[in-house]
Formats: C-alpha cells, sequence, structure tokens
C-alpha cells in the first residue's frame, strides 16, 4: 500500500496532485494557505496541518513550491517536513530552486535516514494537467525506481540526471536557455515589424526557420494576439533566470547572455508586468519603440 | 524557352545553380574567379565573361554573392550586370544582404526596364544541395510569379514577404534570432557541463525542453562531436548578424541582444575561429573556463 | 596674409569660426542653410555659395559639420570643396566622423595637391565659445606646424596623433568610453537612489570616490536639477558610440560594452529623448523604474 | 580611556589597525589566522583569542573582514563578537558587504544593546596606511558622533549616508560604476590601439577629455607598464560588483551594465586572473585580440 503526501497546491503543484492520486492509495495534502488544501481534501483527499505532519502520515513525500527560501522553509523550519520523516522514506522535491539549496534540505533529509530526490519539472501548467511533464531527476537511482510509477503519473519524460542537485542543474541550466532565446524573438519580431513586414508572416516564416525556437513557436502566437494570461510569469521566470544566473557565479562560469536575460527581464518587473505570462517579455521593448508586433487578422492564431 | 543566368558559384551558388538548369532550357554561369565557371562549362553549361554579358545572354538572372560590397560590385561597376540588362528581364538577387542595398541596385536595375526581387535563401549548403530552401522574396508579385518554376527547382518554401527589401529583412531578423539563441546554447552547455552534467544527456534533455532552438538541435551535436567543419561559417554569420545590427541602427530599434550576439562572434573572430562552423561560437567560453563540451561516448551523434 | 574659410556654422561651428576670425586675415563662410551665413556676414565676414567657391577663395579650409554623409556631401559631390582646391592648400576637416570617410575624402583632397588634416575637437559649445577646445588631429606634422595659429585659436590643447585617421580614431574612442562611463553614473545613480540615499549627498561621495568620472561630474549636476538641454544632444552622441561601434568592427576588435552603449542610448532615441542633452540618458531606466534622481534641495548645483 | 578592538588585519585591516591605535588609549587585535596578531603583538598590542573576546576587552570594536560569509561567521558564531557584547557598546563594521547582511548583523548586536554602525572604506591600500580614507557610514549620528576621532585616525573623508546600510549601499553602487568604466577603459584602450595609435599618447589625451574616469587613471598606467601586482584584486572587485548586482536585483532595479561588467570580471577569474590587481581586467580582451597595450617608452610611468 502506497501512502504518499504532496505538498505545495499552486498552479503547477494541484493539477500535479491530482495526479499522483491516481498512482497511490493514499494521498495527504498540504499547502501553506489553506483554502487550497481543503479544496482537495473536499475531493476525498487527507489534509495535513503541517509539512511535519504531512511527512508522518505519509511514505513518499512529494514537493512543490515557489523559491529556494519557501523550500527551506517547509522542509527546515519548527513543524516542517524533516522533523516528521523517519528512516526509509523517499522525499521528492519538485520546485525549480538552486542546487547548493537541495544540497542542503538533502542534508538535514538524509540526517533522518531518508533518501532525497531534486526533481524539477518542465512543460508547464497544461503539462501539470495532462501528465505530460518532463521531470529532470538528481540523487540515488535506487530510490529514483521506487518512486517511478508515482512520477510517471505526473510526467511523460523521466530524466536521471545524475546526484542530488542535477535534476535543478538541468532546469536552470534549460530556463536560461529559454530565456535568451526569448530576447531574440522579442527583438527579432519588433526589428520584422519595424521593417515593415506582416506580423504573422514574419512570425510563420521565422518559426520553420533556422532562427526558430521552443520560446518563438510558444510566445510568438500569444504576442501576435495579446494574450498575456498566465501560464508562466514573468516573476516566476525571473526567479528561475536569477538562479541560473547564481549558479554560474558559484561555478565561476561567465555568462553574458544569460546576464543580460535577467536584467531585461527585470526591466519588465520594473514596469510592472511580473504577474502577466513571460511572452510579456516583449513588451519593454514595444513600448519603447511606439507600436505592438499585434496581429492584423480577425483571428489570430 | 527560358535562358537564365546564375551568378556566384560558391559553396551555396553551385548546388543551386546545378538544380536551377533542371528548370530553364539554357543556363548560363558567371563567378568571380573563373575556375568555377570552367567547372560548370565543362558539365555543359554556357559561360560568361562578365555579369554584363551574363545578363544580355539570358532572360533571367539569378545571382547569390557573399556580402553588400559584392553585390553592389556585380551590378553597379562597368561590366556589371545592370549595364547588360535590357525591359522586362528579372533579377532574383539570393545574396544575404541589408535592404538598403537592395533598394540601390533594385533602382539601378529598375532605371533599365527589368524587374529586381531580393530573395534570399535559408537551409544551408544541404538545403542548397537538395533544393530544399527556404527563400525569402521582396519585390513585385507578378515578377515573382513568373519565376516560381525556377525558384521550385532550388527551394521548397517560397515566401512573397513585400516589396523590394522585404525579403532581406526576413532573413536578417531569422539569422539575428538565430544567433541569439546560439549564445544560450553556449553558455547553457558549459554552464551544465561545470555542473557535473554528463553532456550527451545534457543535450538530449534540453532538445525536448522548453529551452530548445533550431540553434541547438544544430550546433549541439556538432560541438559534442567536435566537429567544426563549415557548412556555415562563423565569418558569414557575423557578416549576416551585424548586418541585422545595422538594420536595427537605420530603424532606430534597440537590440541589446543582437548587438551582444555580434560582440561574442566578434570574439570568436578575434581568436581566429572565423573559417570554422558556427557551431564554434563555443570556443571563446570553453577556452576562458579550460574545459570543453565533449561527448563521453565512443560514436556520439 | 592669411585667408582661410569656414564650412558648417551649427551649434559648434559658429563659435569656431567667430574665434578663428582672430588668428586669420580674411574668413570666409559657407553653411549648407544661408541664414547662418547671412548672420556672419552681417558681422562683417564673407559669405561663400558653395564648398567650391570657399575653396577657391581661401588657403586654408576649416570644416565642421554633423556626420560622414554630410562630409563626404561637402566635399566630393559637384560644387563641393575639392572641386575648388589647389595645390599647396591646407584642410582641416574637424567633423567627428569616422577614420575611413577621412581616408576617403583626403585622397581626394590630396589628389588636388592639398594637404588633409582630420582634426575633431572635444569640450563641447562651452568649449567652443571660449577657445578650449582639445583638438585631435592625424595628418602631416608639417602641414599641421602650418595651421597651429588657428588651432590655438580655437582650442587649448593640440595634440598630433599620427597619419589621416589618428584623430578620429582618438576621438572615437573618448566617446565610447564615455558613454560606457554613463551607464554606469546611470545604473548607480538609480540603483542608489531606489536603496534610499539622498540623491545629492549621494552625488557628492561618488564624484570624489573611485567610480567617479567626467561622465559623473558632468551630467550628474543635470541629472539632479532636471536640466537636460543641450549642449551635446543624445542623437549626437548615439551617432559618435555608433561610429566608434564601426570602427571596432572593422578592426576586428569586440567591444561588448560599447556595443551595449549604443544600443542603450538608442533606446533613450526610441523613447523619443533624442534631442535633449545626453544627460537624459538616464530618463528611460527612470521611466522603468518609476521615479527620478531628482534634487531635495531648494537650489541644485 | 578609550579601549578599542580591531578585528581582520589583512591587507586593509593591517594598516587601518596600525592607524586607530594613535586615536585610542587602549587597542586589541585579532585575526581569524593568529600570525597577523601576533605581529601586532610583537609591537605592543593586545591580543584576542576571539571576536567574543576581543569585545569583552574593549568598548568600541571595529572590523575588517572579506565578505557577507566572514563577517556572518565573525558575529554570529558561537564564540564571535555578539557573545562578547554588551550595552553601550559601539560596534564599527568597515567590510565591504551588502546591506541586508549588515541589517541581519546589526539586529543581533542592537539585541545585546550595542549600536552598530556600517562604515565601508574608499581608497585602497594606499588610503589604509597613509589614514586617508573615505568612509562611508550608515547608522546612528550619535553613535558616528562618538567614533569620529578614530575614524579620522584611520580616514579623511567621513560621510554619514544614513541608517544601517546606507553606508554599504554607497559603497556598492561606487564599485560597480568603477567596474563599468573599468571595461570602456578596456575596450576603448585597445581599440585605440588596434587603431594604430600609440598606447601613452593615447593614454595622455583620454585621461584629460571627456571619456576619462578614475578607472582609467587608476589602470591606465599600470596597463602601460604591466603592473599587475595588486593592491586591490579582480576576486575581490568581482565579490563587490556581484554583490552590487545582488542588491539591484533585491530592490528591482535592472542593472544590463552591472551585469555585464560582473560577467566580464567573471571571465577575467576563469582565465585564472583573480589574484592580479584589477588592472589585468584588460588581460581578456588583450588575449582574444592576440596583442596587448604595452607602453613603448624606455620608462612607462
Amino acid at each position: 500500500m502506497v501512502r504518499a503526501a504532496f505538498i505545495g497546491l499552486g498552479l503547477m503543484g494541484m493539477p500535479m496532485a491530482r495526479n499522483l492520486r491516481r498512482a497511490v492509495d493514499t494521498l495527504i495534502v498540504h499547502n501553506r494557505s489553506a483554502g487550497r488544501t481543503a479544496q482537495l481534501v473536499a475531493e476525498g483527499l487527507t489534509g495535513a496541518g503541517s509539512g511535519a505532519e504531512a511527512a508522518r502520515l505519509a511514505d513518499l513525500v512529494f514537493s512543490c513550491v515557489p523559491g529556494p527560501a519557501d523550500v527551506r522553509a517547509l522542509y527546515l523550519r519548527p513543524g516542517g517536513v524533516v522533523e516528521g520523516l523517519r528512516t526509509g522514506q523517499i522525499v521528492c522535491e519538485m520546485s525549480t530552486i538552486d542546487p547548493a539549496t537541495h544540497r542542503e534540505v538533502a542534508a538535514a533529509v538524509q540526517a533522518q535516514g531518508a533518501h532525497y530526490l531534486d526533481a524539477p519539472v518542465s512543460g508547464g501548467t497544461s503539462g501539470a494537467r495532462e501528465g505530460t511533464l518532463s521531470i529532470m531527476i538528481g540523487g540515488d537511482a535506487a530510490a529514483l525506481a521506487r518512486i517511478r510509477p508515482q512520477l510517471q503519473a505526473m510526467g511523460k519524460n523521466i530524466y536521471h540526471m545524475g546526484p542530488v542537485g542535477a535534476g535543478a542543474a538541468t532546469k536552470l541550466v534549460n530556463q536560461m536557455m529559454g530565456a535568451i532565446c526569448a530576447l531574440g524573438v522579442v527583438e527579432g519580431l519588433v526589428l520584422g515589424v519595424r521593417a515593415g513586414l506582416d506580423p504573422d508572416q514574419l512570425y510563420e516564416v521565422l518559426s520553420t526557420s533556422s532562427g526558430a525556437s521552443r520560446a518563438l513557436t510558444g510566445h510568438g502566437p500569444n504576442i501576435l494576439s495579446r494574450n498575456f494570461e498566465p501560464g508562466f510569469t514573468i516573476d516566476l521566470q525571473y526567479k528561475d533566470v536569477s538562479l541560473a544566473v547564481q549558479m554560474a557565479r558559484d561555478l565561476g562560469v561567465p555568462t553574458v547572455a544569460g546576464g543580460l536575460a535577467e536584467q531585461v527581464i527585470q526591466t519588465a518587473r520594473a514596469l510592472r508586468l511580473g504577474s502577466r505570462s513571460n511572452a510579456a517579455v516583449v513588451q519593454p521593448l514595444e513600448r519603447a519603440v511606439g507600436f505592438e508586433v499585434r496581429s492584423k487578422r480577425p483571428n489570430p492564431r
């Protein structure tokens, strides 16, 4: 009988928990603000009042919260997960944070005799809902093997990248690469439209040419239709890219383009665009040049 | 009966001319250095000693040379193409240059009563060989319609982007976007490997994640296998990105990431990497950090 | 008897011409738009209707116009200066343009048997008025010796930097360095004020510390007092920095910071700040963060 | 009778302690590695075995250590300064660290009833030796007044910038501004020399022109004479600029140039130049272009 806990019921965590439910016998849920816990309790799941309680009630602990400070608070503070752990349990921490914080929390988890996997995900809210996330995992292979069925309920691609922190490193590299590509999308679309090209046609040609990227095909249609509903916000993207740049700092790797991406996203945040979708990273440049990359079609893609 | 000329028999032009041959009755060829002309004459084509002569012998004139100065020299100097043009001919200039130079040459061509299309291509030497190039065209739609069969012999996707210069604008935007993505590829791969990740596995995960781009899937395998044979050289990429940044300058569009990409590629050129494939843009950073992103597999992809 | 011509009576040229008058027997003046010529004719100087005429009437030709295209037009077009030159004359071209254009114009001047000096100036409109400009000169030392008395009427420091183009190279390097320092001024002042520091006190401490620069002591007081009257405009600074970056491009020197400075100034121009003083380069960042670096004192410096 | 402690006897702290001695009756000294303490004990000062002991023996506590982690360790760990504090004492923390760490340590100090001033210095090892440092202070004005005589023994300019953290904010802004100017120095000198200018003459003209900065007059002569002995190392400069960029991150201020400066300095560190003087920031670019900015004079300045 598999008893699991899922902690952190945000835009990502809520649908992940619902998928995880299908692969366990009992699912305990916990969230910092109680409302979301109540929502799942109403659906028949078991609520826990603290991280420690969730850990005590479960054998496997999954968590997904916003940033490093949240992970530290969830695990290390009084009433936190570590307090409730016992030998043989498996912790699978799925937030997007830095490898160093993972290693710090892992040490505390392992001191209780439990296993620790860092397991950030890629694929956005739609991937979370549809159970098609990519999951990048660092930690012990045997522990990973034990929770593979549960991971497969949430994700399609399960990658074992190396020891604790390797999942996070992979995720942060991915986030930084995507943010740099997005700079190209922004400057390219604005430049092309200023040069007189039709925005829709420009997008279509670029999306099949050598300059194409997931950032282009992900952001392009939303920019054209002026849809900046998140999905993934600029504030969250800033956190991720900032963590990537800090990881590079700690490792002594110069990242001029990563650093630039961080500052351009910071400009969007200064302009109070932080709660919009990260496609809105086009808006600071649009405001500077005084026009928008907007579809001329009645029903843009 | 269709008589066409193809001028500029370089790495791109030579296979393009061979494909064009299948869609015309007579093909006249010309190249600045005579050796390559002779090679095609030996295959049964007609050689011309100058641009003007090529234009006189043909109804349609196609050209593909390295940069703006080459296009100006080919068309505007004594003995150049413009000198040999007559009313009703169509010029299709396929080099990757800036819209302003196209407009300058177009004015001279049109003064002779001929039509002018700017038609840069995307798809590299393999696309040129296989006739699967993307062709981005600016100029008169009726003129384009007349040479569509010939374009289809060289390319798979024919895009009409707008008036003269619109093809070039599209191509330069694409080149700048790709170069910016390549910055992300370089910094991401180096950072990930420094963080302890396996290079091959990192590449595989990234290539299916949100940070992916054609720059990643194009350069990644070559970086892993340390194959920097061109294809497309750093010097040519520098020319293209530099033209894009200059177009942005003329249009008043700030391009911080495009400008950074230009300078990073310039660093590679300063380090005498200009004649290598543009995947070698990873090498300046590799030299700074003192290690390479090299596959550990016996037979890398 | 010394007969000189001064061509280009703009914000810099007008006061330079008035100072030059004191060191010559006859001064011929010419300007593209006739109004300014008329103004000096009313003061007793001799007007000329074209560059060629000015050259014919004078032994020494001084000129100061905005950019490379203006210099080319002034010298090389029909009716231009070159047309009016004869053996033994000295041309002293004082515009801030690139070395390559100087060398092109110098070749045409020398073909007439005249000498060519490139001699850009530093010191702004106040230096022009007070005759205290720095003048950076490229060209033949003997020619320079012949016009030294006239240069000393306009400037305090006369530097002979090398052959034709060396004056321009020095000036462009200076302009690029100053623009990069100005990025530091902008980001430093905005960051300090956001951190809660008093703007005036911050400026005073910084201006005597290791981060100080002429950009700080030049722009700081104007930023604090919100005085963006030119002086030297953002548009002119953009031209200069852009020429410096292009010179670096031609010489194969990567300039990541110079390129960034160019793009940040371009952002100011996109925001329609181009006609303001170059201290207004602070305004794009101020607009992004939503506050101003403004003195709290009743009578700011 | 004034009893003071000075903790941290590095390149800066050692001469600062020697100057402080002249303004106190008793000076207790402490250093992490005991050798340097012994050196001053041999000169007649009193050694302390821990931060707590130093605090117990003194009324005023001065400290100057490398970075935030060192400050935290010195004050907050068992045996640290805070453990030895009592009501009414004054702590003057002179390291260059971030405002947030100062506020964290200040809270612990104030909980003991003592006062806390953050007081980073500017002026380098020569300013430390000669007692001519600039000292930028945050904290209570009354506490500052009480230790002014001691500060004046170490520094010439004493600036009260605001509450705790204001000294650090000022210092970090200064460091970031200087590092950005240094980018201009590096690119400008390399570009000018590549353009064919004489390095010494270029330096002399620039140092009196509008692009000049303390970074230029500080680094220029050392670059020309190839003297990269620290003084202030690249590693320390990286720490400072990195802290400034992190402060900007926390405050939501985009700093594209500050971020670029950080990455360029990181490149120098990756190339193992970290222990050289920060004038060596020119070396990565010199290596890329393949030549040095080296004086041609027999006895460079």
